[in-house]
């Protein structure tokens, strides 16, 4: 009986990789784990993918087989839709946890920068070399999650794994990869509002609220804001659709780790409160923020 | 600044156990953490403590100090009142999991039979060498949790590690020893009735409803019954007083590893169907019934 591995919907770099590295990991234990994904590969997924000439895992919206294990996420809103029919066995996770299951399973989920980072000292404990292709989905995904070690959310561990899994991965200037990688997935100019505002957004349970929150990277802020009365419009129409109270859609720079927001929403105040900002024509300044995780999520939550 | 690491409310011995050599295990990390418990010591714990003279840990209601670490238990229900005001650095467990929390966190739960069977392999990768009163600590916790190696919840990894930790705390005759230990822990006799149902339970939200569960240990289940009007009588004065809607007194058989429960509620006909078996007299039999985690808590939650 198969197990399906995935990371959370919306898929980012580290999920569609956690998820391919996270079942080579598991298949060393004899679990019979099959890579799956929960959305389309973003643009720098893709251009990953195809670096390392690795094939995309199948996408599902609704787990297949009995038994799952979630990668980079743990929440129940990012995750298949029929996950309260199956058992999950295990979860490897970096992000804050909101999780109920009603019997004992393994769960590990530690403050580094990427689930990624988490499997590159699995494989190490089980000193298991490394393919090429392996390391550099790894080195990506460490990369992508940290804005090349930019971010706060960036601890020793990421840092330590970066050079040693280039080398593995056969990449001489991992800066001159990363950012490379990076910009692949900012052109944004032929991507329609819809895929701009939903692209990488999750869903957060905040104060009995439901916050919908995207985040793009761009290395142009005011090209994106130049857009802003459609994404509002398509922001307003996801909304309706899907029941948000708030939304709020990051626009990220980063080549100087910076952002803006573009939002709508009923908690404005409790928005401006958390970022001791106010919002002026439905923007609000975020600066030094790239992190969804450990920047945006947590001052919500508190404010 | 110290962190305070204790186990559940109403302690076992791997409650109190993974919390004293939990936080020799952070203190090799260099954070100053300090055991507590929040509850005294039952009559198995103090054979245990005695035995290899190791002091109690403090008592506790309320965390003192700003930044906690659960061992034992994740769900809030479980834990200090305050724990909505303090933060959560790290949690090792191998219960279910039920847990919120707004930042990311180190969270590590394996499915094994105690939580100092994970602090054994915690301490070995670590290479580090455990005193006599840390192994046997252990040793007596991971017989405390699979009742010799004999509960369903028992897996290789404890059984792998009982023989090295007895001969690291200098038993020769694990058996033995835990035979003693156990049978320490089933003097009922000079209990009052509330220490007898109050002793070692667990609330437990079970479909929106309120579950208490309590469980001993014995070598008599029928003089443990012979007092069941005075038990019912006080489990009716803690449903009124705590608002539990259902009450569950398990009696452990530890020789023949059986169980008779003592029940009082409102969701009867799910107990029943839970375990197929009728309640006569308030009293329902449990057989080939020895965890709490495994064998009773999953069946009602599946009713």
């Amino acid at each position: 009986m198969a197990t399906q591995i995935f990371g959370h919907k919306n898929p980012d770099t580290d999920a569609i990789v956690s998820a391919i590295v996270g079942a080579e990991y598991f298949q060393l234990f004899g679990i019979d784990a099959q890579a799956v994904a929960l959305g389309q590969p973003n643009d720098e997924t893709k251009f990953v993918l195809d670096y390392f000439g690795v094939e995309m895992p199948k996408v599902i919206k609704k787990a297949t087989e009995d038994t799952v294990i979630l990668v980079d996420h743990n929440e129940a809103e990012q995750s298949v839709d029929n996950l309260k029919d199956v058992k999950i066995s295990h979860v490897i996770d970096h992000h804050k946890i909101n999780f109920d299951f009603s019997e004992p399973i393994f769960f590990h989920s530690e403050v580094v920068g990427s689930t990624s980072t988490i499997f590159y000292y699995f494989m190490k404990v089980f000193d298991k070399e490394l393919s090429r292709e392996a390391a550099g989905l790894l080195l990506s995904a460490i990369i992508s999650d940290t804005l090349l070690l930019k971010s706060p959310t960036t601890t020793q561990f990421d840092r330590d794994a970066v050079p040693d899994l280039a080398k593995l991965a056969e990449i001489e200037d991992y800066n001159d990869y990363g950012m490379q990688m990076l910009k692949a997935g900012t052109n944004l100019d032929d991507k329609t509002e819809k895929q701009l505002v939903d692209g990488d957004a999750k869903t957060f349970e905040i104060k009995g609220k439901k916050w919908r929150i995207g985040q793009v990277n761009t290395v142009d802020i005011d090209s994106v804001l130049a857009r802003k009365d459609k994404i509002l419009k398509t922001i307003n129409k996801q909304m309706d659709k899907d029941g948000y109270d708030n939304f709020l859609f990051v626009i990220t720079d980063i080549i100087n780790s910076n952002s803006q927001a573009i939002f709508m929403g009923e908690d404005i105040e409790m928005l401006s409160a958390a970022f001791d900002n106010q919002v002026i024509d439905s923007v609000i300044d975020l600066p030094g923020v790239v992190s969804r995780k450990k920047q945006i999520v947590p001052p919500l939550e508190k404010a």
